[in-house]
C-alpha cells in the first residue's frame, strides 16, 4: 500500500515499538526516523551530539536557579533541554512536510498534532518486555528479571515526564492516539500488519467522506 | 473467521462502540450483550429491572449514612449499586464461560481480567460524537451542539466514575486494553474490520507461540 500520512509511534520501553517502526517503514518504503533525528538536529542546530544523546527524552530538572530565571520573565532563557526539544520539533515538522515517514518517540504525535499524522502507541506487559531484554538492551543481558524491571520502569518514567513536560498531555491516555496495540497479543510482526490494515481502512474511510 | 475469545468493548459515549459491538458480533456469528445483561441479571438475581436501568454504570454515592455502615464492619451491607455490579459480574463471567461473545460496557474488561478476553476501547473526538447525535441519542435531536457536548461529557464522567470505583483502574489508560481505536479515523465499519484483523493476527501469534 501507499502511505499518505506520517506515522508516529509512541512506545513503552521494551514493547518493541522501535522494531515495529523500522519494519513498518520498510514495508511501506518510506523513511524511518529515531535517533537519526538527533543527529540531524545537532548538525543543523549546531548542538553537541553527545550532550543531546545524554538528554534524550528526559525532561529538564527545574533547579532553584533555573526556576528563578523562569519567574523573572525579563531574564528568561530556555534550558538546553528546551532548546533541544524545540530544535527537534522543527526538524520533525520539516521531515513531515517532505512526505510520509515513520517517526518513533520524541512526542512526535504532539509535535505534528495539526499535520494529519497517524499516531500509534505500542504497549506491553512487563513479562513481555523482560522476555525481550536481549533485543532491547543487550548490554544489560546479565540483569536479573528484577533488575530489568526496575531499569524498564525508570526509563518509562523518564519518557513519561518528558512527554508530559513538553506536551501538557497525560502519557498513555487513549485520546492522544489513533491506534493503540498491546504487543503481547500480536507480537511485533502482528503489530506491523495491524497498523497497515488500519492505514488502509483510514484511507478508505477518508475517501468515502470526501464523496 | 471463528472467534476464539470473548471480546469486551469499552467506549466513550457517542463514539459508536455499541454499534461496532453489534456489527462485530453479527460478523462473527456470536452473541452480543449490552443492556440485555441487565435483564438477565435482574431476572436471575430477583432485582427490580427499572431500578437497575436507572443505576446503570453509575458509581454509588457515598452518603454519610452509607459511609457509617461501611466503617462499622459488623454492620456492613453492600449498597444496591454494589449488589448490581456483583450480580452483573457473575452473569458476565457465566456468559464468558459459555463461549465467545461481545460484551459492551459494564467494566467487562476488568470483570474478565483472568479469562483471556480481548479488550477493545473505542474513543472519538467531540465533533465526531456530536455529528452522530441522531444515532446516539435520538431523543436529544433538538439539542444544540453545546447542549449535546455537555450531555456527552456528563455521561462519560458517570461511566468513568463507575469504572474507576469498581475496578481501581484509571479509565482510558492504554494498558487496560489490547486494542484502542479512534473512531474518527476509520468510522464504525472500519473499526469492525480493524478488530477482526487484530483477532486474526492474535490467533496467528498465539498459534506461533504454542509451537
Amino acid at each position: 500500500m501507499e502511505a499518505k500520512h506520517v506515522i508516529t509511534i509512541a512506545r513503552e520501553f521494551g514493547s518493541g515499538g522501535r522494531e515495529i517502526g523500522i519494519k513498518l517503514a520498510e514495508r511501506l518504503g518510506i523513511p524511518f526516523y529515531d535517533k537519526e533525528l538527533l543527529r540531524l538536529a545537532s548538525e543543523q542546530g549546531g548542538l553537541n551530539e553527545e550532550f543531546m544523546a545524554a538528554n534524550e527524552e528526559k525532561a529538564p530538572v527545574l533547579s532553584a536557579a533555573s526556576f528563578g530565571r523562569r519567574t523573572l520573565n525579563a531574564f528568561y532563557q530556555p534550558s538546553l533541554s528546551d532548546t533541544i526539544f524545540l530544535e527537534q520539533s522543527k526538524i520533525i515538522r520539516r521531515l513531515a512536510e517532505q512526505g510520509p515517514c515513520v517517526i518513533v518517540g520524541r512526542a512526535a504525535d504532539y509535535v505534528l498534532r495539526d499535520m494529519g499524522s497517524i499516531d500509534v502507541l505500542i504497549s506491553a506487559s512487563m513479562p513481555y518486555k523482560i522476555a525481550r531484554k536481549h533485543a532491547v538492551a543487550p548490554e544489560k543481558a546479565d540483569y536479573t528479571d528484577e533488575q530489568m524491571e526496575k531499569y524498564i520502569k525508570d526509563i518509562d518514567k523518564q519518557r513519561q515526564k518528558y512527554y508530559e513536560h513538553y506536551t501538557g498531555r497525560r502519557w498513555g491516555m487513549v485520546g492522544n492516539y489513533h491506534l493503540c496495540i498491546w504487543a503481547d497479543s500480536v507480537g511485533s510482526d502482528g503489530a506491523v500488519e495491524c497498523i497497515i490494515k488500519f492505514m488502509e481502512l483510514q484511507q478508505q474511510f477518508e475517501a468515502s467522506q470526501e464523496k
